[in-house]
């Protein structure tokens, strides 16, 4: 691993007209569900705070706590408790019937108010002159669900955003399995919602994604792997609550008709679980993560990483075909440029090993 | 020069909690108005878009056109001919009323409509139902006086934007001679506003800030120096049309009392011009670009820039000491973070040359 620690990064060039006017550099890892590294670009082990990537795995303990028969949860609580939702009406309503299964009101979120994400919705408040509130949060679905997990688990939830609450320790306690590595590799900050924020090596995040989404692991309890095929289901039947409208986590998760689940982070952090393409193959997990925290690149990052994998099947591609080199336009909507996204990786033939030609290249 | 290609990049740093969460790199280059280069980090020579960095350069056909007596123009409306303005209803008022000076109404504007940059101009209008125009549009200062530039030298003004148009040709010619290169240097794009953009070495670029800002230059004609030091003036007693309420650009000009002006570009880019400190001193240009084009880190890396040259009264450091290392706040407004900048270049006494120690380090 140490020598990748030095291989070309993830670029993604701006172009106005036809030259380059602003360059963004990124770190990848391709983990397999074993833990194997397959590619890195830039430092593989850069540690990065996972920000919104963790997102499922802080919704597994009300699942594991039998919280989805508790509260009668569906694929959509699910699905939302994982999201970085667009605060459109859908999402908002969700979050507050999520609250109310658990005997909780707006009120107990933590999360603090921002604008929705979803732009319309925004400006649909202003017009209305109503403040955005905590359940706008794109984070509010998982405050609910981690509010539920408390009643579940007979924890005090006023506190529940505290780094040593027991839930938190829980959580960490998960990525950490998850991701296979010792907790103490895990340093914990705030994030942007209030919650503890993990940050570790971007390749154990890619691991932790490659296992959320593989049969069930060595040594794994079978009610712990049900909660894991349940959150990935949640995610692949109901993209639109996990992003939203214009989203391009949205319609990722949907053109790919249940092969992979996919989540950003803030600060340019990506993570994609592939499902094992066929039986007794392997799932992979891929994260990435933009050096200077910008979200521009992302989409035509994923795809480029999806596409040398081989993972990228033609109807996804068409689907997904304006994310791939997305335009740079103007004030007026001209086209005056666009974004390309070079991922250094082998290229593999379809969904396999990577072909003999960019292995022996590789060595 | 060649040797300072690979000089150590400018760094901003953005931490959450103790760790680094994401980096910005940029260029810079530091240049004297006899155009030599003073200092440099990354590539000081790498080409850049100027983009509203230029629109100082834009300003001056109008001016050399006799239009400040024709159209009677104050330090108001030139100001905002060189604004990347807010969008604030003052803005949007003046750049109405200088329109209909030259005979001209807000349709013949081409630079097209985006909101206000002003969040709460931007939330008004969209509170009253209202759609932004094209005098929203933060460079509506700018198209207003391209057409009384049109006006004034006799020429069509419904292709004013075109990129051979008499008078885009004239402000090419003079951004080729303020900043002392070949016109052919000089490749050209589109700009967000329409309008063609300007591409040129970053060092070149703070050569023409130096040179905007220096007293009469050889050769040059008395009334293109005059030109100049009007439009510097204007920008400094006006600092609150050039960009606007709680903008960084307004409060740096505010805060260096007559002692230098500052320009954004977009994409990253920042101009700073700095007038000679002393009677026979020498004008100094600065200009950097973040290689990813956030302006994220803009106002740290320019106070950080000013203050390794010297050039930071203590007086203008307290004003703009929220700059200088601005918190990164959460949902909650909490501050779970923090922006430094490190721009490495040789640190000098006051507003001189080089300390002896850091010159003979540098060497």
């Amino acid at each position: 691993m140490a020598a990748m620690t030095k291989a070309p990064p993830v670029l993604a060039r701006v172009y106005r007209g036809s030259h380059v006017e602003s360059v963004h550099r990124g770190c990848l890892a391709v983990v397999d569900e074993k833990g194997r590294l397959l590619e890195g670009c830039g430092d593989p082990d850069l540690p990065v705070y996972a920000r919104s990537a963790a997102k499922p795995f802080q919704a597994m303990p009300l699942l594991l706590a039998g919280g989805e028969k508790q509260f009668d949860l569906g694929d959509a609580e699910i699905a939302l408790m994982c999201a970085s939702h667009g605060g459109e009406p859908r999402h908002v309503q969700l979050a507050r019937r999520i609250l109310r299964r658990g005997g909780f009101r707006p009120d107990d979120l933590r999360c603090g108010a921002h604008s929705p994400m979803h732009e319309a919705s925004a400006r649909e408040l202003v017009r209305r002159g109503e403040k955005p509130t905590a359940l706008h949060n794109n984070c509010s679905g998982k405050h609910a669900g981690l509010l539920l997990a408390c009643r579940a688990l007979g924890l005090s939830h006023a506190d529940y955003t505290d780094p040593g609450h027991a839930l938190q320790r829980r959580i960490r306690a998960l990525v950490a399995r998850y991701a296979d590595i010792p907790e103490s590799w895990i340093t914990v900050a705030v994030d942007g919602c209030n919650l503890p924020v993990f940050r570790l090596p971007l390749s154990a995040l890619a691991r932790a994604y490659a296992r959320l989404v593989a049969g069930r692991l060595p040594g794994e309890e079978p009610c712990a792997a049900a909660v894991r095929a349940r959150i990935v289901r949640a995610l692949t039947k109901q993209p639109d609550l996990v992003a939203g409208t214009g989203r391009f986590t949205t319609d990722f998760i949907q053109a790919g008709r249940g092969r992979w689940i996919g989540k950003e982070g803030a600060e340019g952090v990506y993570a994609v679980g592939l499902r094992a393409a066929a039986r007794g193959g392997k799932a992979i997990g891929i994260a990435f993560k933009i050096e200077d925290g910008s979200a521009r690149p992302r989409d035509a990052v994923t795809l480029a990483a999806l596409d040398r994998l081989g993972a990228l099947p033609l109807g996804a591609r068409r689907a997904l075909a304006s994310y791939a080199q997305p335009p740079v336009q103007n004030a007026l909507g001209l086209e005056v440029g666009r974004i390309e996204a070079e991922v250094p990786i082998a290229r593999r033939g379809r969904r396999g090993a990577a072909s003999r030609g960019a292995r022996q290249a590789k060595r």
